[in-house]
């Protein structure tokens, strides 16, 4: 008999980050991608989030592989977690690799793992499994996608993706490899929904050239340009640039130079001698010969560009004639951050470009006429759209669905709903975990809703800590109570607030003398009361925690 | 001698949102508008916020007049704290005031206030100053801008304003007044920035019609439109598109309603008869029949569109078939909230139209073109961009000097900077203040920046309270200490950790026996212990607060 090809959706099904997925056939898993995922900006406190992948806990002896299809952290950032519980061997193109090799080390979890280093156009065989990795173009070099050869039949697995004709890597998505499949016949075909809701082409990283070059003319003292740390097509045309103008180019931030200096060894970044110079040699050279490059386009607090922004930096100053380059859109949920460090840069003088003053930065993610090509060139006989909120999922099947293949054949499912194909047919099959795994800190998984809840209420109205002692023979109130507030309001506005406050405490514990003996009823008596009253005088409502010793 | 002229911006320059001028000369002065804006993400708790007016408190008796420009919450709703303190008579055209009459009777302040009602084409003399009202096209009607002739020259301010040449209700920007000033010449001219760092023009209101033709074609069920409660010639294109496609309207959300009864009686609204239903009769008409308009586009928790997003209206329920037309943009900052609502309404099957899937809202701010030609049209001597983020200012002083304004002549300044006219000659004078002040619950400007802080902190790492009562006499802890958390970990994860914690403070206590008796040494002991501790086990920093009883 044979047996069921099952598609597992981990991660980046119903949500923009975390991408992971598992092909299981029999008892053979493939997983693809274990990334990241950056909290909304309710989930307080939290510092990413990794997939849940409870589902494969049971199943570790039969993972085969770990397959990646590029180097951003939405893809490789959970491979530390999963290698530590699953120390699968990982299959990477030379970039993709090495940047896994970095952030496994850095986590300590490097010893014992088997990195195989392969290329665009290898066919790998893994369990079950031939794996045919296609050339794909995306905001980073050495992207694939994958071609996956199944006892049930050939799924295609695009990656992050775009048709760009010109890439700065002139290396073009592999349309030969894509027709040859449809040619085969393609079971499923799951496709990078990102920018599904975007109509048109998403225009070539070329288009940005000329921008950077209206820039430099115009651009009398130095240029900063801030950009993703794993940009490295951005890195070249800067450097091209920067060349075309006659400037040095220093890079400014940790991770950036470290990803530098691995695409310089791996060839996917050439800088001609004499152009590369320290941050700490910037002063020997006019303001017009310099370009920074750094990281800091999504206003993250603690990047370069912001403490630039925020006069923060210790050896960076904005001067007034400082040109600032953000080749970057923002993140959704990071345009406050982005627009503020913008601002606190116009107000120290510096001349700001960005996307829409200055078309100086592209998506790396196909939009609707991408998608579409993408679609016809393989033709296949079910469609999955991943990587995307719902929003795009959906946009994404309806474009399926306009180029003809019939909705019951599209499944728009997120992470945790799988996927069975059985004798060629293909069906929605039982629910499994998918959801968020938050990591705060050294701690991992620990913080679920109720303290995220906790958080979101202190974060309103802060709390009031009310601390009685009482004799635990007579019941009365020992001494006066105690009140501690923060983030509820200012102490020396509230004196007279908090001074009714310890009073009513006392009136409460008093009237509640006779009845309810125990600590426990005298202190939700007390958080009432206490309550009420703040409500009353504030309309505010602060976490009340009543303490009651003895 | 000539007096001086004073243009004293109070909010609205260098942020989106309460926008306040004020016009001083002599012992004169007229406020422009009094608005209030919504808190940043980082503004925790934070419910609204209000210029700070603290300059006008010293000279309330000047204060000839309020002029308001049009009924947007960020050009009227700082009203009723305006006019507590300064009872001065508002001036507004007839919507406008309809919008300030509720809101005043909300906050109870309208006795003794005096509204007047005004029209575009009037001319108003108020103290030195001679104010003339122009039509400007905006997302809501009877929008106005002012000529404002003064003793030093004409002042010219556009409010909020876009070149609608087919606006919904007929009534183009008057462009042959704004030709008129030129003519007689302006002093200055004070425009609106919300758009200046988009190229183009802002499409006309009018283009919205095919594309809710279309919607309205397609759908098979009800269609529920969710747009801002005050964009009224909104309401009045689906109002259209109803009759068109033969559906009934309901209207849901109160503020609408407020705002469709006040436009209706004054004659902004025109609804045919037969045409407008209940709610409760809804389930009357087949869906194909029905239009509901609601508020909600901008994903507040608490609007209609949210709650039915997430399943949690009592009437209004979201069932496959519903179309979902979000009329709006996401205002900077509520993009995720705006994001999620669409997520989820899409996980209960509706289907769900907004911008860029189908150009169904465009901006009520004039793009570069109009811009430009706003400046072309009156000629200022002076140029002062308003209502904008530092960014949109400094876009907007780049456009102008495009236009051959000088560099010299242009005032790119933030809140509280004065700008002084004399003899004909502009200069930027002192600085006054010019910041937030924040509204939270019933209480005015009491929540500062520390309170924030702590809020932040809070919102991060939630809190642990380490209580200990020691002997007086001896110095020994009596009992065990007491640790509360909340927003830190669950108790049940934490319960070794916290028992580490305790034992900790033991220690602590005890080696602290000798020395510092205070309670406040040994408090500061604890918490630098507790302190240290948790971020080893942890990596986090919860607030620490120790307290020490006796």
């Amino acid at each position: 008999m044979a047996q069921v090809l099952r598609i597992v959706p981990l991660g980046g099904l119903g949500e923009i980050g975390k991408n992971m997925m598992a092909i299981e056939y029999g008892r053979n898993i493939l997983i693809i991608d274990a990334g990241i995922m950056f909290p909304e900006n309710d989930m307080l406190g939290v510092d990413f989030i990794i997939p849940d992948w409870q589902y494969l806990r049971d199943k570790k002896a039969w993972v085969r592989a770990i397959v990646v299809t590029h180097g951003h952290e939405d893809h490789i950032g959970a491979l530390p977690f999963l290698i530590r519980e699953i120390p699968a061997p990982v299959y990477a193109t030379p970039l993709t690799r090495g940047l896994i090799e970095v952030k496994l080390k850095q986590a300590k979890v490097i010893e014992g793992v088997t990195l195989h280093t392969v290329q665009a156009g290898d066919r790998l065989t893994i369990g079950p499994f031939t794996v045919e990795l296609f050339r794909v173009c995306h905001s980073i070099p050495d992207g694939v996608g994958l071609g996956i050869t199944t006892p049930a039949g050939l799924i295609v697995h695009t990656g992050d993706f775009k048709f760009d004709q010109t890439p700065v890597d002139g290396k073009p998505t592999d349309f030969a490899t894509l027709a040859e499949f449809s040619k085969r016949g393609v079971l499923a075909l799951l496709s990078d929904s990102t920018n599904a809701d975007r109509p048109g082409w998403t225009p070539s990283e070329r288009v940005i050239d000329p921008a950077f070059d209206a820039a430099f003319r115009q651009a009398k003292g130095r240029i900063i340009v801030a950009t993703f740390a794993s940009l490295i097509s951005r890195f070249q045309q800067v450097i091209q640039a920067a060349v075309r103008h006659g400037r040095k180019v220093a890079f400014a931030g940790t991770s950036m130079l470290e990803n530098v200096k691995i695409a310089q060894k791996l060839g996917y970044l050439e800088i001609p001698p004499g152009v590369l110079i320290r941050l700490d040699e910037m002063d020997r050279y006019p303001p017009s010969q310099v370009v920074i490059l750094t990281t800091g386009a999504q206003g993250e607090p603690s990047s370069v560009l912001a403490r630039m922004a925020a006069g923060q930096h210790p050896q960076l100053k904005i001067v007034p004639g400082d040109t600032v380059i953000l080749s970057a859109h923002p993140i959704p949920g990071n345009e406050e951050m982005v627009h503020r460090t913008i601002n606190r840069l116009f107000q120290r003088g510096a001349d700001v470009l960005y996307d829409p003053i200055a078309p100086v930065h592209v998506s790396g993610h196909a939009s609707q006429e991408e998608l579409k090509l993408m679609i016809n060139l393989v033709r296949p006989q079910y469609f999955i759209p991943i990587h995307g909120e719902i929003r795009h999922l959906k946009a994404h099947a309806r474009l399926a669905m306009e180029l003809g293949i019939p909705a019951e054949r599209i499944f728009t499912v997120e992470n945790g709903w799988v996927i069975e194909f059985r004798d060629g047919q293909g069906r929605i099959a039982e629910r499994v975990p998918g959801g968020y795994v938050f990591v705060d800190g050294a701690l991992i998984g620990d913080i679920g809703p109720e303290v995220l809840r906790e958080r979101e209420v202190l974060s309103r109205e802060g709390f009031v800590v009310a601390i009685v002692r009482r004799d635990p023979r007579t019941g009365r109130i020992i001494g006066r109570p105690e009140l501690i507030t923060r983030g509820f309001t200012f102490a020396r506005e509230a004196e007279e607030l908090l001074a009714g406050a310890e009073e009513l405490i006392l009136e409460t514990a008093r009237s509640a003398n006779g009845e309810g003996k125990s600590r426990q009823a005298l202190a939700q008596r007390i958080q009432n009361a206490l309550a009420d009253y703040l409500y009353r005088h504030t309309r505010r409502r602060p976490m009340i925690i009543p303490v009651v010793t003895e």
